[in-house]
């Protein structure tokens, strides 16, 4: 089952069921005016959403529409929270590389607590005030849970996966080590994230989710170029252990995201990377220093992921890079 | 004016008007149901709502009630976003002994995000999975904000401050410095946050409300023996400078918090502490060790703040701390 939310009268925007194929969708305002409402209570409405699912993809549904992905919100346009985790190990090697810095230790879960009352629609542009702030992307995915109860083991956690997410981390990295540094994480350095227009349940996945993560290239393309298409399934810790350790000593609101962190691989000279700095890094390491420069007003940015027949899954995020306050 | 969530239907509660001497209530539902939506239409609410006030305090409106603040909710039971600081210097100094650190440099303004999809009601009894994890309280005044554009100035924010808080921010002081190594903040070290039943506007505090700080002592009581009664004034960095330097790179929602952080006092020795950690740092520095253990399951931690005249100005948090599953 695919999920997204139009653009409304009120900030959470309207619920809608997508087809399969991305081309068709319906309100679903019937049985829950907003995802975050119907995350609330998933239990009640997913078979309901379930089956109106079924019928517009059997083209059985009245009131089906085209589904034009420009007029999707993020598929929550905020929630309670948002914990981003940083999962890949070569992600981790390779950032302490640019940030000349100790990478952490394997057995180290690394998570912080990320603004939620804004995500940015997946076609809106992306404002941020200077670019001396070294505008980054980073590519992820995401999952999101119905209510999870504080001590929850990983098995436990699983069973609260309802969705799965695709979703840019904007970054700015002229920050982020200064902010590191501090130990109390982030503020300036993350701004609001962007998440693709499409939400999927795990089995909608199929066989591509696996092992608790997402087995499938994340392609990343810079003003139209192909930046990377790392593969998502390389976790050293996978969702549920995320989540198992986010609600170590917290209960996890519906409408909780996990974010998985920059998606990475061993053989990025291959697959390539999801976020400039990973780039950089491996810039230092051939040649001493970096010549890739980071993002510049004006600049475009797309993310999207294929299945095994080519069919986009979460449909793009595509968006261009401005200035706050052009 | 002042403000108080009573516990209702729904996860938000329902907002009310409350007394000057908080003996009395009246529901302001009529106006805005809660809290949270009075503060996204702040420009079109306040003006009925202190008409209310008005008429409460006056003895002149109908529908009064005696006001329990054990039927409270904290005043926001759940909000958008939650930025603590950590703007006392004596405090930052002395955690940084607590913990065998370097404290951060003057210039630099700490602030991290935690979590916001529930605070705790302030007579509820607040829950952790172990002792072992070091159970400490932090007395600290927050800040409420309507919308506050990214890019404010502190002038420009000083204007989105529309309610003042007392929060007590609880703290694992076993795992925050494991937590810190990492850069990436807090999650499993800072739960929860606890708030007192009653947000007042800033003019509510008269000549309290001063430099954008609280002039008034927070009077801290662990199982029932005064522990401290550090004044709120001596902000390194005050109210609006903290909101501005929180919205340099997003805008801030409706219904943030924004924290102080630990109050603290150079004249810790006269006023006590607000934290156990910091009078642990202070046998460090007079014994070479600590002697004061963190919170037992049972201990019960009181926290309030008294105007000139005597009156609670936000009512009590009066909690007892038990085992999660309890």
């Amino acid at each position: 089952m695919k999920l997204a939310t139009l653009r409304g009268d009120g900030p959470d925007g309207k619920l809608v069921v997508v087809s399969k194929d991305l081309s068709k969708a319906v309100s679903a305002e019937g049985i829950a005016p907003t995802l975050l409402q119907a995350l609330e209570r998933w239990q009640t409405v997913e078979s309901a959403l379930r089956e109106l699912s079924d019928n517009l993809n059997a083209g059985a549904v009245q009131g089906a529409f085209i589904f034009d992905q420009a007029s999707a919100l993020a598929p929550l346009p905020r929630t309670w929270q948002w914990l981003d985790g940083s999962v890949y190990r070569t992600h981790a090697e390779l950032m302490a590389t640019a940030f000349g810095t100790e990478p952490a230790k394997e057995d180290v879960l690394l998570m912080y607590q990320g603004m939620s009352h804004h995500f940015i629609a997946p076609t809106d542009p992306a404002a941020f005030p200077s670019e001396d702030d070294g505008i980054d992307f980073e590519g992820e995915f995401g999952v999101i849970l119905d209510e999870t109860p504080m001590g929850a083991s990983p098995d436990e956690a699983a069973e609260h996966i309802k969705l799965v997410a695709l979703v840019n981390d904007w970054s700015l990295r002229a920050i982020a080590p200064i902010e590191m540094k501090t130990g109390f994480g982030w503020i300036s350095a993350k701004p609001a994230c962007s998440i693709a227009p499409v939400v999927v349940t795990p089995d909608d996945l199929g066989e591509s989710w696996r092992d608790g993560a997402v087995d499938l290239p994340l392609h990343v393309y810079w003003n139209g170029k192909e930046f990377g298409r790392a593969n998502g399934h390389s976790m050293a810790f996978n969702f549920p252990r995320l989540i198992a350790h986010a609600a170590h000593r917290r209960r996890l609101s519906a409408g909780t995201i996990i974010g998985s962190g920059t998606v990475s691989n061993a053989n990025y000279r291959e697959v390539g990377s999801s976020c400039i700095s990973e780039r950089r890094a491996i810039e230092i390491l051939d040649n001493g220093k970096p010549t890739t420069g980071f993002m510049r007003f004006g600049d475009r940015l797309r993310m999207e992921v294929f299945d095994a027949d080519g069919v986009s899954v979460f449909g793009a995020i595509d968006q261009t890079v401005v200035g706050a306050g052009a």
